[in-house]
């Protein structure tokens, strides 16, 4: 889904472009794309047949954040997210508290259902709907040249959410976190599973205390996971990606699991986890 | 602020209620109380003249949450936010769907706005006001006789607001984290700045991690202030109770800040923060 973004994303830090303004035009290329159901332009409905958008963005050099959950009508959530990161407060706005701020500062508006999504939820809505159906967050972790790192985050939701849902991607700690001193992360799957850890954070907490990208996104997952089937004999999809000051990376997850990377030595490369002998693993993706 | 509601919920684990219900009934004492003007009736509202309510819920058992932002109208904020902690999707609502929800499932309505708090804001809408001025999050932490650690927040939020503001107190893990196999935690202050460091989580991993409970919640609040001290040079006010699985409490502030506690051995006690050369100590609080 963010292979082309990744791309774009890469690029632009190439040509010195801050993390910040990297990480968006990369999350943008996917909000843009009609053909992704889970993210902007195209997204699923909610259950009462609204597109619905959460987003969040962090600086990791000041620790702020910004955040939108619960807005419709808009071309692109995560520039409304990034902008509310000035200031000390009033940084995540909900609701039409969210659409009135984001028209009130000119941002550009779309109604992001397309025939295609309206079609999909006309089939789907008699349906009995595992809530996990069609949900994917594009979250982007950039490191620029500066040693700026930040994470913006972007999605359209559950299929069929309640209205108001908010999930774990406009959440600072939860859905993403980032750190320039240490690293960054964000989150995808399940938000409500990803909040009962504060997963994104407690990545970013584990690569504090010692620990590489991949052993911070793998062990934070498996004990959260493992946590959650002791409690409650089952645990929801969640996967994450992490990236450490020096550009380090890793991710982890619960799921079959499909990530893009891209750095100085490489090229933009499709990685995907899957499970062996009970562990997951990551690998190139073949095309 | 929360004597009483300490009180009313002693009684009642002592009573063999459950942390959920005995958090609950607490809480409301404060949401009821209209001489409080940052929690339920009586709060003080947002910019444009509306009590808006922020809350939340989670069960340290099942580390399911439910919670609840911007939402206008209802009796009880933290009695909604309870009732989302079930099941696996939708837990937390914002804006309109947080009230939709609220009145299909008939929750008691309320104009939550007084005569004094109006006076309040027509009297002070035209000064210039730091956004912490007036704001406290009632939170409780409870620990009941089966082993079960739950936390329960409410706020109407920071005075003057801007329209959907999401704070600190409805988000798992930054306004409150509980988990029954270590301890709970919950917020209050400028939310904004709880968020930069997902508090309540980073309080109860430490518990984890074997500090005390007094241990975790000063050595969170003092690194999170100092990190963002020296990134940004200054922290705004954060305080957070917290609470371990045997029962022994703990706090920290960068503030002056009081809370109250109650167990088998001692009476509903004020206490309060004060810095002492440099260092926050806990006191008995004189009447």
């Amino acid at each position: 889904m963010a292979e082309q973004g990744v791309r774009i994303s890469a690029d632009m830090l190439e040509n010195h472009s801050s993390a910040k303004e990297a990480t968006l035009k990369g999350v943008q290329d996917v909000e843009n794309n009609p053909s992704f159901h889970s993210v902007g332009y195209g997204g699923l409905p909610n259950k009462e047949g609204h597109v619905v958008m959460d987003a969040g963005y962090m600086d990791g050099d000041t620790l702020h954040f910004g955040a939108v959950a619960a807005m419709e009508g808009f071309y692109s959530a995560a520039e409304v997210a990034q902008s509310l990161a000035e200031g000390d407060a009033n940084n995540f706005r909900a609701g039409t508290g969210a659409e009135k701020y984001a028209e009130e500062k000119g941002f550009a508006k779309r109604d992001n259902l397309t025939e295609e999504a309206k079609k999909i939820y006309e089939e789907k809505r008699m349906e009995e709907l595992k809530p996990y159906d069609g949900h994917d967050t594009v979250c982007f972790v950039g490191l620029d040249e500066k040693g700026t790192i930040c994470t913006t985050t972007s999605t359209s939701g559950l299929f069929m959410k309640e209205p108001g849902r908010v999930g774990d991607t406009p959440m600072p700690g939860v859905g993403f976190y980032a750190d320039s001193e240490v690293g960054g992360a964000a989150a995808t799957g399940m938000g409500e599973e990803i909040a009962k850890g504060a997963l994104s954070y407690a990545v970013v907490d584990r690569m504090k205390r010692g620990m590489s990208a991949q052993e911070a996104a793998e062990s934070a997952v498996k004990e959260l996971d493992a946590s959650l089937k002791k409690r409650n004999g089952y645990a929801q999809p969640m996967s994450v990606i992490a990236l450490d000051k020096d550009g380090s990376w890793g991710a982890g997850t619960n799921i079959e699991f499909t990530f893009c990377v891209a750095n100085e030595e490489m090229e933009t490369t499709v990685y995907e986890m899957v499970e062996q002998d009970g562990e997951w693993v990551t690998k190139k993706k073949e095309n």
